[in-house]
């Protein structure tokens, strides 16, 4: 038996909003910031396990206060009962009867609760010496199933459901395991297309990122549509017909509005059409999928939790589904989404960039290949070249796709000099 | 001109769980908190703004830093333009670019945000010598509608269309401000129907309700079948045939849950089953809602904003809309949800209780008879009758209405004593 014996919160803000990397519609000027947790155990092995909350900068502490408001659940206890079902450790985190009013389920106590959960996740991976994608495709479909919060969800996906979608896809593990390492995951990028930059820097960047063997660019859009129109008509010149470019409008849009603009942008040949407008917007995302038929509408990065989710897949308002490893409750809460997914047959194509968000939603995909959806068909995982160097394991993209990781963890581990060197207020950040 | 000095925050929590008062299926020992506000200006006029978002405990102190995040947005700013175009104050702190990633509009960064508008509100009224439901029912339809940020809710409500409601009932609001001060404001009673109460204190506060002069009392339901049949038998045999006995699950059910336990009481001749399922699935309480007819879904309190409520209404969710005073985005959110109730035609019987939501809720609803939805036909405010005594200002419930409050403001000023008494950690509130 070993005990957690510290629960260290760090705010880590990197100075992104100096070089516009990062600069979309909503979001003019972030900077990538996280919430960072290490918990640490008295065990011999010396296994830390780490996670954190992304953020875009202000506000950062307040999250990291949300971590905090978690550590009275964790410190002093036994770690393994807690790692050994971690089905009833997610759902006493999620069951805290005061905490829960600050959500429920939603924003930064949620967020809070799913960076404890991937950190927990984090040592329980280590401690099995193996990457978290792996270790969730060896665990049997029952235990699998047993991780899941079903509250909320029966209407739409049953354990019993869940089940025969796992059971089903049981057989071939082992053989889409080998063709994963093989091959690796597809990976789409949205480097060439953040508003901040010059025509000159997106006509460069498509270019790279077609050499580079990318199956996908994205560009952000909604500030101003003759500048969407100039934007796209470069890349679809740079990308040549029927390259696959997606644009992604961060919120910007009312439904109406929403609709008229995608269609203004239909000559472009457009892969999808992410987050049109609000992320609560379940029966307006509906409207604009109709709308803006046959573009796509995908969405999910700011989609609070599974509840959300359900509902976007009951409604046929989304037709790629972008789930994101730090905004939801955690790796159990991201299996849910996974099922879900799977259920109504819809392709997850995770949202990442950031800062460490590549490195660990990518287990997610992994998983869902090897284990739910048993698929690769129309599915992405997002790719952004910032901020990787600070990571132990980071992200390694060959030819366009995500090499499997097999370093054991979640993948969310900082390095300790890039901690210490962007604390928020220390010397070395304001370098 | 006057300038805001100070930003002043405390965690304030009283220890109501010692007593159960509060208890339901959700919410087993709530300690009733205040993440409170109070702004400073150095006016001659010594007037302070003070709101608060009301927590149940752990938590709180997340929420105060939540608060502290939004000073730099407050403090030195010169005052009087804030107040003048409140609708633009409201939407800088919506907008806040880095802060938003943390919602967007919801949770703990979005109530925050509700506070901070809140006490701004309570400046403005108080400046007026006008309490906060008189201050708002004298602005013209044009500038209450300047007052709404209409973003996300323009498929369901024009601008135009809020002020062809209001300017429909401009004509008539003199007549019905002097109806209000004459008779008040419909309340109904929680108080009987917390779960930790006896059986016999069950029958004796129905009885008091109904002596009171209340005109319905609502029960806690949903942690036991066979305790739910026998409570709710006593309260109709108390209370008689005919009279509005409502029910509250505090989120407890999944779909089909919630509709067989529903049906399952349907002898009791419910006023209306509240909080069936998560707030955040507007399609299940659209099912529920089919699923239980004729007895009507209520919800609201925890509709985490606008956004949620537009869903509600455009898919029969509900048919009675429970707005609260500390959840959304302040008086300024509260406004688009009376005038989207208005649109749909469907009543707002507020969500109250907690410590300081009957003092700040009530203004909402007198606002809204007066100048938004004209009437009071099937219309309450929930009363609990604790913790009054600890505000400047305490809430009048006599004969089963709210007596209209004249003291300028918004009414969530604590007492300065109760403050000091009830900070969390202070000596004496652990007495």
């Amino acid at each position: 038996m070993s005990r957690i014996v510290a629960f260290e919160t760090t705010d880590i803000r990197f100075p992104t909003s100096l070089s516009l990397d990062g600069s979309d519609a909503m979001n003019p000027d972030p900077d990538y910031s996280a919430a960072y947790l290490r918990i640490v155990t008295d065990a011999a092995d010396a296994i830390d396990g780490h996670a954190f909350v992304f953020t875009i900068g202000r506000g950062n502490d307040v999250q990291v206060a949300a971590l905090d408001a978690l550590a009275d659940h964790l410190v002093g206890r036994e770690l393994e009962p807690l790692l050994d079902d971690m089905g009833a450790t997610n759902r006493e985190l999620i069951g805290d009867s005061q905490l829960r009013w600050l959500g429920p389920e939603k924003g930064v106590m949620h967020m809070a609760i799913g960076a404890v959960v991937n950190a927990l996740w984090d040592l329980k991976a280590k401690r099995a010496g193996l990457p978290l994608w792996q270790l969730l495709s060896r665990m049997t479909p029952e235990e699998l199933v047993a991780l899941v919060d079903f509250r909320y969800l029966t209407n739409a996906l049953t354990p019993d459901e869940a089940l025969a979608i796992l059971r089903a896809a049981e057989p071939g593990r082992a053989e889409r395991e080998a063709e994963l390492l093989a091959t690796g995951y597809p990976a789409y990028t949205t480097s060439p297309g953040w508003l901040g930059y010059s025509d000159e820097k997106l006509a460069r960047l498509c270019r790279e990122a077609i050499a580079d063997g990318f199956g996908q660019i994205k560009l952000k859009v909604g500030a101003d549509l003759d500048d969407d129109i100039r934007r796209l008509r470069i890349a679809r010149e740079t990308c040549g017909e029927g390259y696959p470019i997606a644009i992604d409008a961060n919120q910007r849009w009312d439904v109406s509005d929403a609709i008229a603009w995608v269609n203004a942008l239909a000559e472009f040949d457009l892969a999808w059409i992410e987050e049109p407008t609000s992320p609560d917007d379940v029966l307006g995302h509906a409207e604009i999928a109709r709308g803006v038929a046959p573009v796509r509408v995908a969405t999910g990065e700011h989609a609070q939790n599974r509840v959300i989710f359900k509902q976007l897949l009951q409604a046929g308002a989304l037709a790629v589904m972008q789930i994101d490893a730090a905004r939801v409750g955690g790796v159990n809460e991201n299996i849910a989404n996974l099922l879900l997914a799977a259920k109504f047959g819809v392709p997850v194509c995770p949202h990442a960039g950031g800062v460490g968000l590549c490195e660990a939603v990518q287990h997610f995909s992994m998983f869902d290949f090897v284990a739910v959806s048993a698929s690769r068909e129309g599915r992405m995982i997002e790719y952004v070249d910032h901020l990787h160097e600070h990571f132990v394991v980071p992200t390694e993209v060959r030819g366009g796709v995500y090499i499997p990781p097999l370093a054991p963890g979640i993948g969310m581990e900082m390095k300790a000099d890039s901690r210490t060197a962007y604390t928020f207020g220390a010397v070395d950040a304001a370098a």
